[in-house]
């Protein structure tokens, strides 16, 4: 009988400064790499029409999110425009990594630089940057979206946040979108290949010893 | 300007129990892979006829090469048939590797963990392992090279080389070759884009910062 090994999941924090296109890269991520899901948010907004708990958001109360704070059980979270509460879970997330499923999380520099610090996880981070500030620039004015005040507060910010580079384990710039595309496959392939990811190992060497 | 990392090289050691395919598989690697080289030996026996010094080998004295093994000048070397030496020189990898070159060093299962085990060098272990024994023995049977007690001695020694497997960075299942082969690119491809190889840092955030 052919062995298959089986491997747990593994957690991939990505980041990036503004604009570098993290949002379109983990979009295609999920639409072409099999056991690859998104990390679902614990949220105390409203759900928009449409919106399904569960697959959008895990929707609680104030009250429910705070006791969840206190029992430790974010991997990260955050107060937004100082209303609302979002939340990744750690059980939630590593649930999934024990059934065999890669999860991404997609996470600004400053949050995911709170999770390295802690250094209570166990992920691979990746870090995705521009080609240079003036191609950002370019990018966020022909999105048409920003003030050019806007779009140099932005450039400052990202000019900061690319000084956390040195933190995450990977880094691909994002010049040519399928060759950036490309790398981060490569990654989270490569990361299948992991011994250290094995589970069952015991069985792997009975199976090749009892032949 | 746009960005363009430079990254230092990778010395990856590949290792598997013998009929795994190895040596077909990092041939197509070094065809396929740009910047990706083979280690060249150094060996005591004569050159054989079209054989070229530095190319195939680098052909050394018996006298010399007992020099460089009391230097401490290999990262592994064994005397083979009790006849000629063989060895691998730090110095001949690691310049490649400074030059940005990834470096494959294909050995022994036994010479893979004498390396583990010194943990002086900085390398990526990748183990390629049949997908079973019955496969295995199939393989040694087609290429019609062995009789059935030399086939049955390799099919044991296989079993005990693949107990090793946990002391290694990757894995790979040699089952269907175009599929081992593109997960080999992805191991190689991924390293490329860690932050740790990355070289002249400075530069990068400089790049960043004065834009």
């Amino acid at each position: 009988m052919k062995i298959r090994l089986k491997t747990r999941g593994e957690l991939f924090i990505i980041s990036a400064p503004s604009g570098s296109g993290k949002s379109t890269l983990i979009k295609l991520l999920l639409e072409q790499v099999e056991n690859l899901e998104y990390s679902i948010s614990y949220t105390t907004r409203e759900p928009r029409k449409g919106e399904i708990n569960g697959k959008d958001y895990f929707f609680v109360s104030e009250k429910e999110f705070k006791k969840m704070i206190e029992n430790n059980e974010f991997i990260e979270y955050a107060k937004v425009f100082d209303k609302f509460y979002y939340g990744t879970s750690k059980k939630q997330v590593y649930s999934r990594i024990k059934q065999g499923k890669d999860v991404i999380m997609d996470i600004d520099v400053q949050g995911a630089y709170q999770i390295m610090k802690k250094k209570e996880l166990d992920f691979t981070s990746i870090f995705i940057i521009p080609p240079s500030i003036e191609e950002l620039r370019k990018r966020l004015i022909s999105r048409g979206r920003d003030s050019i005040e806007e779009i140099e507060k932005r450039l400052n910010t990202a000019r900061n946040e690319l000084k956390y580079l040195r933190h995450f384990d990977y880094v691909v710039v994002n010049d040519i979108l399928e060759e950036a595309l490309s790398s981060l496959k490569s990654i989270i392939f490569s990361e299948r290949h992991r011994v250290k990811r094995l589970v069952d190992t015991e069985n792997i060497y009975k199976h090749f010893a009892e032949e």
